[in-house]
């Protein structure tokens, strides 16, 4: 059985498919704790996870901070309005200072890409990535993972569309690396000024017909449309968008039976899809969110648990 | 001996006198628990709190935020800046999100009247009414209550003066409600233009008169004062107000021996109140919020423990 | 031996020597607690432990709070944006109110002088003094103590030389106060407008030859210098500071062996020190936040644990 001995959690590409395996299957495990009635191990009980979320995020935060907490772990939460990076300290600085303070884990976001690896290079405590700026979101793919999985029962040879915004998501290029490692189809969609150049050697295939890919799809993956992108001129405007890869009821009449339509959130009703279609038959959005507090528990707890083995874990 | 049913607390008009004082007994209990050098039972381990304030509040957010604690829950705060929701994220949508982490309980404040019930109406957990507009406060009115009968021993047949702005007082109207359900015999008191049309019809009496309504009165509910009222038209001005309204050392030369003076704060020193009231024999205000944490601990306890009697509870 | 009887730390003046001493011996046996792998101690379980800062500090607010998590306190943390304060509310009114929610002990930053003394008369609560204006932080002085004697081994006829803006330095004039208390040798040096008027009185030598007091020194406290100072005409420029009183490695070549540098953060790299002396070989920054946290432990221990003997709690 495979082991964990890694020290950090700052990207897909760096996992082996049995590491991914492993994270998902301590996740479930962690999954059936947040269903019980006492939702807490005590298994990081004096140990302090740092977050450090320099980029505003509720969902993210709040879910790193529930699976700490019902690890029984410490928090500090630290963000970038509030605090001495205000007063001109670097980000390094300001993490140097948090791992003086006996931090077990630092858990990161920023719109800078590789500011999580660096902060690995520096600091002794495990360094989790939870997004850097269009690069990764290492996490997000994950519990995407673990649902897919769940509703699914596999990954792989399972047809996944990923729609929308592909050039500046994280959660695609994560996904792109994860799905693609446990053998997964992936076919990316979107505007073709949205599209990343060369995006064919992730291995993936391009298209550019919506219907298409709905009609091929297990999964349909849709991103977040951020409306800044408009003003940046990659969209013509955001209503073109909805028109043209917007997900309506009408457009999934050709749909698999069994499909799954997945959202990192927070969604945009009427842009990416429709308000119909986020609360519809389809969708597994809020199971996602269930998913993300067992996976980031599983995520703590194998960077930071003493070497238990898994069965031993499962009678915590 | 009456049994707790309901799954939410969303206002006093639905509670029948006995749940009131099912609260109000529990609340006494862990009073107790408060006044002791470990001011803490395991109630509530491994349950969370979700504290979703959309308005400012220091004061009430504490208060759950210790009343939380104080029975070992976890607890996870959302405030309106931050998060999803300046992402163009609604209300409904964030809930259903924090819903899906498998939170026990959702306390709600908002600015709007009504936002609580829609969120009971689609939410699994119990939600909790915070304050919403200028509808309805209801763990206000309860530690009210709560104060009212342990400084006087009951409050049937007492007299209530609420004197201030009623038109827009979330807190006078969760009182009305209350006080008269259990046989209080109140009186509004206030400038004819924050006095709403018709509120004779909630059983309580109107006066125009400060000295008659303090002369009568064993209890003075004084109300704040939101300056942003006069720019609305409804106020002269504050120093008005305060000229004919506010309550002062002199004004109380003709009350009741036992007068108990309350005040839901931050109080407005020297326009709904000198800083000698506020702070003089009668005012009760700092025991309010002493009692405003043991009444939160209570309903928590209510609305998430399990079905124990309330003598197992007192050896917790 | 010494036994703790103080209610409150607002400054080191009223501390004595001993008291000074029992201190840094109760933080040594809490930092030892921080670098196991449970790095928490059960001493204050059910206390509450209050936060006001009405000014920013990421670093010492996180290690306030680290400190009482350590000991398994409960926490509420109120900052001036988004508390009563700005509904008008008075400090003391929002300390009066936080007393009444039964915590133990208040921390409290404030940006002008004399705050904590303010509160600690009208508060029943511990009241813990986290900086006051330019007037003192006590508990800065006792880690930068604690760190001076775990590195050099004692405190007596060691020379310190405290660097940069004396005249608004709260870190300054409390470890003056501290050091020569425990018989150090300190000499303040930086530009003449930013000395205060005979500064010689506490007991201290002035120099304004920086690379003197570099030679003579065991200990250099490098202060922070802000920015806004030189808009206040107290500065020149902040080029003109760094040039005559800038530490860099040229400066340091006639420095002793074992000088400790030391700056109470956050840095301000190439103006008061270069980067490279703040990450070289003499500079114990990070040594000192690592103590901050053991400090405070023994602080909130002090003054809200039970009548423990200094051996029992060794065997925490």
């Amino acid at each position: 059985m495979t082991e964990w001995t890694k020290h950090n959690l700052l990207d897909i590409q760096n996992l082996t498919k049995e590491e991914i395996e492993l994270i998902l299957n301590t996740a479930k495990s962690f999954k059936e704790v947040s269903s019980r009635d006492v939702k807490k191990v005590p298994a990081l009980r004096g140990k302090t996870v740092a977050l450090l979320f320099f980029e505003n995020s509720t969902r993210t935060r709040v879910s790193f901070e529930l699976a700490a907490k019902r690890l029984s772990a410490d928090i500090i939460s630290i963000s970038a309005s509030g605090s001495s990076l205000s007063k001109g300290e670097s980000i390094l600085d300001t993490a140097k200072n948090i791992e003086a303070m006996n931090v077990s884990a630092v858990v990161v976001r920023h719109s800078t890409s590789g500011v999580p690896k660096i902060l690995a290079e520096h600091l002794e405590p495990s360094v989790i990535n939870a997004g850097d700026g269009c690069r990764a979101h290492p996490t997000q793919a994950l519990l995407d993972m673990f649902t897919i999985r769940e509703k699914l029962g596999r990954i792989e040879a399972i047809e996944v569309g990923i729609v929308g915004d592909i050039l500046h998501s994280r959660v695609a290029r994560s996904n792109i690396w994860g799905l693609t490692k446990l053998g997964a189809k992936v076919t990316v969609c979107g505007p073709s000024t949205l599209m990343p150049v060369e995006v064919e050697k992730l291995g993936v295939k391009v298209s550019y017909d919506i219907d298409e890919v709905i009609k091929q799809s297990d999964v349909l993956m849709v991103l977040r449309i951020q409306k800044e992108r408009q003003q940046d001129n990659f969209l013509p405007s955001i209503r073109e968008y909805a028109k043209h890869f917007g997900i309506n009821k009408e457009r999934l009449k050709f749909a698999k039976k069994n499909l799954l339509i997945m959202h990192p959130g927070p969604t945009n009703r009427g842009v990416e899809l429709s308000a119909e279609v986020a609360d519809g038959e389809y969708s597994v959005i809020l199971d996602q969110v269930t998913n993300g507090v067992a996976v980031r528990m599983a995520i703590l707890y194998l960077l930071l648990g003493t070497k238990e083995t898994i069965e031993e874990k499962q009678t915590l």
